[in-house]
């Protein structure tokens, strides 16, 4: 019996007029783009937490979500089981192969941590066995180290050592359920990682503990044979004033201090780079050249407000440049994919929105997988770039680029040179023929999906 | 004998590939749209102080500007002549039909403001031959109070009244200038009136000089038939900390307060909506709400940025709301057009790079155009928010909009009403459809093209 | 029996160290200073929201308060009731003669605005004993029309009628309470007038419901009697994308134009200016200037942060000039006082850091106060600006004032001023010295303290 | 013959009213505050760029600045030479003991390098002599690779390698002039090393060539035996949309990345602290728990504000920030000092103001230090945060920090805990205390100086 009311999506192509029906106009899953299947380039996940647990509250009102399964259960944990087939209908219905959860978006906690940690088996349980009967994986789960009272001044940074063990013993059971299930990354959100004011605030003895700790979960994953790929989530401030993950080059910073470069990478996120004032692209690009790249949060904000929406991602231009990294690399990380760290807005409130908003965000996604390919398939910003940068392939360059070059060795070389040979070395970039390409390609390559 | 080295752009349709060559892909102007031309909804304008006068600087380095008028002339006067002949060359072959300028982007100051009104008089006698010559039309003209020196603390608002008679003395000549080259609008930016700081500031005071000033020009623009219509562009800040314009909202308020409504209309812009933390298409509603729209500045700035940028417009969703609103009030002002208050990149620094940018705005205003007519034509956003509101057509909702409800008549009707009926009478908005079909618009529109 | 485990709050003086016990430092209610007592200039009130209900969740994390009441009641009623005893009994202790609250947080709702309203007047019962035991007054009470779902598109700009007419419903025995328990003030705080997005919001439309509303409102409180002065609070954004009543201009803009600026004033928030990308100082005059200053909110926001914190007040330089203001214009407002919309941190959660938290807020205006007084009674920005603008006391500058001047006659005055002369007319603001000087009154006047 | 119309600036102490006079209030060089003398902690160097060189000019105005050499020599050499003893009796008079220049703040470029060079040489040799004859030091020069349009797409990160191989060149002069001055430190402030577009920008390959171009003008300096400090100064972004030194987090990815960590520090800045979202405060911190606080720039930026303004230094609690750090610290670093890079406002336009702009600055920085004297005498700060962490002295707390802890320790330890006990774990900061203290604090030394 469907729990949802709702068949499964189909790809219908495009369709005139406001998008009222349900079906994909760009995601085509088995579709061949770039030498993949679309599915396999974007492996897409559901968020449990925005998905199945958010009501749409907002910090001046209560939740609005209509959900099929509210009051219908008196136990909690009756309705956690309940939602895991919710979840997992959902994910087929949808078409998403992969979902992602914290421990406590599944479970409710009990007293102690055992006893916790038995709800969760309990529920554990059940998403295992509808992970064998439908083939949904998990890209990752992670853990809840912020939204109890007792992480109030943080879980591995906090000053208070019995948090910390009992975060080391959360952390423990929650990667023993990625080993169960197969969890292909292992995220670390560092929601509360950072100050409220640095003035009571030894930043970097915290700093020392969370490494500390990110070296102690390593060892046990290794213990128990887990390997999925260990991924920091940067987020500059929000929750906390400051959050010591501010994003991806202040994540690599502390990689590379704390001997942790080899050992995680990072999950990023559209909304969180703009928080800490980059583009999308730009972390992208940042963890990319670190080495880095590990998985994506699939939502946007809004440039204009300052904290953090999790719109679903319509901006197609956005996700062009997400796309275009990730063929550039190859794929979105080792082990990577796209999850809707998304939520529909607070005046979308019905059940079918769920689905409704992550279409349009499959979509978006699609569209701009589609519009990258096609600008790499022919090399536009190979070639102009390759163009840009031809000083280097020979000559001074190249005696830069092979360490052969000294200050001397350069000054020798320029120190008669007329400016107007210096100023005829350099070349207008025509900027806005870019942007213009970039538009042009996005409307071509659509017009033909 | 041509000046620009450059053959008349023309419309050559979508075209594959990098952006390189000098052709409209868009930009069709006689081509019929939602009823009027293209050249007639947009009446693109060219901004002399970007185009004639800026040479690329930036606070931290000096022009990298390519000009072909660069080193030819020793007199400034002979440079400010000659230009005019460059620009109304590239108006043509731009094909914009309208150009705006500041009196000091044409001539160059002399001692007094009577030298400096001589200087003015025989460049603008150039422009009037060349307007007549090519029929290119001034869509408005202003006046420079922020370059010079003395404009230090503002010029209508300054704390000098000597500044002030500078002022309104400068501001006499530009009115008939206006009158003379038959201006259709006559915009003020006030860019250094606003103050820098408080506790030295009367604000009060500045503002009644200000009304003043404006009070002054209109009896004066009576007094010599001039018939431009008078806008104000509203800024945040920059170079003020805060400029007593700062948004749409702000000048209506000084407007309305200072019985100044009816006289003047506002002149928006993108970047500084931007700047005041808004979107364009908010600023403009703001204005057409209150029946103030005058003109558009058409630019765009980087929401990640704290200053103006002033880019050539190339956010085709940017465009298409902008152009949307325009079709749903039917012009853009009652002689209103879009002004490119823009500059190549820095990097962008050829000669030619000045008709490739404003290609790629004009191209992109074009796109929002066509994009904008078949969304108005489908009736979409009218037909959506026509039954989002239309509880207030009929019945309860009729009796507030006739204004014969009143607290009591309204509780009576609510007081017994149970919550479940109450929700039930609010509707999703499915935020993420309405987003989604934006999107399909934008592709269906320009691949149709 | 004291039902908080405090005494009540001593005036202590100045202290050194660590600020660790329960007495004011600055705060002497019955001081005078500039002619009043300091606790008549100040008139604190207590937010019953953030003291009594908020358990300091954040959007990432479930309460962390320790409150007094907390576990000891299964009713909700019970709870409610208590905590009007707990209320009082604060505010007595704290040495606080007002408070302010919305109708929704004193009381829980029923099924239908009639249960609803008994519940609230059973509440205000209790709360009209405690007024008369204690001498406490009510600042201002309001009526919340954000919390409730029913409210997800706005209370009086919903686009649905009938939660249009439950807000009507629910306003008029808000204005009744007001009228019972003595209210000064009846504030407005729209914080879902606004729009989620602009393309399926008919803004004008929904201004003007929202005017119609306030002139109800106005036209209720004349028939009851009620002569508490109406309050508009402004604020830019958060939880909408764009509110209405986006800061003091914006509401100065609309209060005009729906002929509402005779019957309604301001209520400023300092952290509500700085969403709005300006200073508390700077919306405070720009209220003064159009006459509608009401009331103060006290509080502080980051402004490295983009969402509402609602600290506690403790950046001296910001109450200094806060209270400048309030000096120069001789009072708050007619009827206005300083209504804390401030929580303690999340991090400082125990019950006595209300307390705490209130007295540091205290302290920081009482402070403020003694500086401006001290710059007020030296006249030290009142000569400042006086000779800055001393130019338009005669001559030249005084035709412009009195309205004699003319473009004609200010051009016949400045036509032959050189360059040099209109230079010399422009005075260094020594700007440094002026902040230098704010410095030194700064401690001067505390050290004296 | 006194070149400036001033006398030596003196110590006054405290004066009443507006400050007008040239006399310093905090300042007094030689009181030991803490163990060294004022003038020790504090090295305070003057920028010749904003003071002889920065007509305040903005990009909406041209220079409003009154300087004595203005207009009295038509030959730049003589110009320039010429500053360099106004520059000097402007050092003396004000008692800073330092100063920091880019090389071409003092002596215009020829046409080629070598031409450049023999023009700096002349007035390197003037202010060596100048430097012997009054004891004033160079604490850092630097060389402008943001000026001139070569530089339009940046230095050592320009996709030009002939502009490369200039700045190369171009550098080792400058470093010979570091050797020969005996500069303290030597800094590098990459204005143009980022990006416009991420689009037509090899990151990485632009990264690679600037880590190139630190490793050559190390072993340069090794070469000529030149022990100045290497410094990095961090900017976010302007002129940049992305500067590659965005803040102190993002320039220590790169020194670990391209094992320059042991080679460079960083030379900080509050106004770029704010232009990356943090505060100045953070940024000092993030250097010295990294070990890589080398040197500070004195100024502060308008939180509200999107640019870098370059203010003095008037914020009291931000220069108690720093100061702390720095007491905390032992110093500001090796070779540190505090270089004010900050301009007077453009409306603070005399020549007098370069004084009385400097000395607001210095009685700032002196304040700031007088009161973390304080709070660090009386270990405030050091006993609430000892306290706060003392859980990881001790217990499991100790295992953590030791070691030895595991995952499965943690767990044993905490997996019976009931929430209660691990809530009580957890104490409240109470920081509304703390910012009261440091008000408190802020009065009470500054009251006694």
């Amino acid at each position: 019996m469907a729990l949802w009311d709702i068949d499964k999506i189909p790809f219908v192509g495009k369709e005139k007029g406001l998008q009222q029906g349900l079906g994909f106009h760009y995601y085509d899953a088995d579709r061949v783009v770039a030498g993949k299947k679309m599915k396999d380039w974007l492996r897409f996940g559901v968020a449990w937490w925005h998905t199945f647990d958010q009501e749409l509250v907002d910090p001046f009102g209560v939740g609005t979500a209509h959900r099929p399964w509210q009051g219908k259960y008196s136990d909690p944990m009756d309705e956690a089981l309940a939602k895991v087939d919710y979840a997992f209908e959902f994910f087929t219905k949808l078409g998403a192969e992969y979902f992602c959860f914290h421990d406590r978006d599944i479970a409710p906690e009990g007293d102690t941590l055992r006893e916790t940690n038995a709800n969760l088996d309990k529920v554990v349980d059940r998403i295992e066995a509808n992970m064998k009967s439908t083939g949904v994986k998990l890209l990752w789960n992670t853990s809840s180290l912020f939204t109890n009272p007792r992480f109030v001044a943080g879980a591995a940074t906090s000053p208070y050592a019995d948090i910390y063990a009992y975060s080391a013993g959360q952390l423990k059971h929650s990667l023993e359920i990625a080993k169960r299930l197969g969890a292909e990354n292992y995220v670390f959100w560092g929601g509360r990682e950072g100050y409220e004011n640095l003035w009571n605030t030894q930043m970097k003895r915290e700093q020392e503990h969370m490494a500390r700790f990110f070296h102690m979960c390593h060892d046990y994953a290794k213990e128990i044979g887990l390997d999925a790929q260990f991924l920091i989530e940067p987020k500059a401030k929000e929750p906390t004033t400051h959050q010591y993950d501010f994003d991806a080059a202040t994540a690599i910073a502390f990689l590379r201090g704390y001997d942790l470069i080899d050992i995680m990478k990072l999950n990023l996120e559209g909304n969180h780079a703009n928080l800490a004032g980059h583009t999308y692209q730009h972390e992208i690009r940042t963890a990319r050249d670190a080495g880095v790249l590990g998985s994506l949060d699939a939502n946007q904000g809004d440039k204009l407000l300052g904290w953090d929406l999790d719109e679903f991602p319509t901006d197609l231009m956005e996700t062009v440049s997400v796309m275009w990294e990730v063929l550039d690399e190859g794929q979105i990380g080792p082990h990577g994919g796209l999850n809707f760290d998304a939520k529909p807005r607070r005046s979308s409130f019905y059940a079918e929105d769920l689905f409704r908003s992550h279409i349009a965000g499959m979509d978006t996604y699609a569209a701009g997988l589609l519009v990258a390919a096609k600008l790499h398939e022919d090399k536009v910003i190979e070639n102009l770039t390759a163009d840009r940068y031809s000083s280097y392939d020979s000559g001074i360059g190249a005696t830069i680029e092979n360490g052969t070059a000294t200050l001397a060795s350069l000054e020798e070389y320029a120190l008669d040179k007329p400016q107007a040979e210096l100023i005829a070395a350099t070349r207008s970039d025509h900027l806005e023929c870019v942007k213009a390409t970039l538009n042009n390609y996005m409307v071509e390559a659509l017009a033909e999906a």
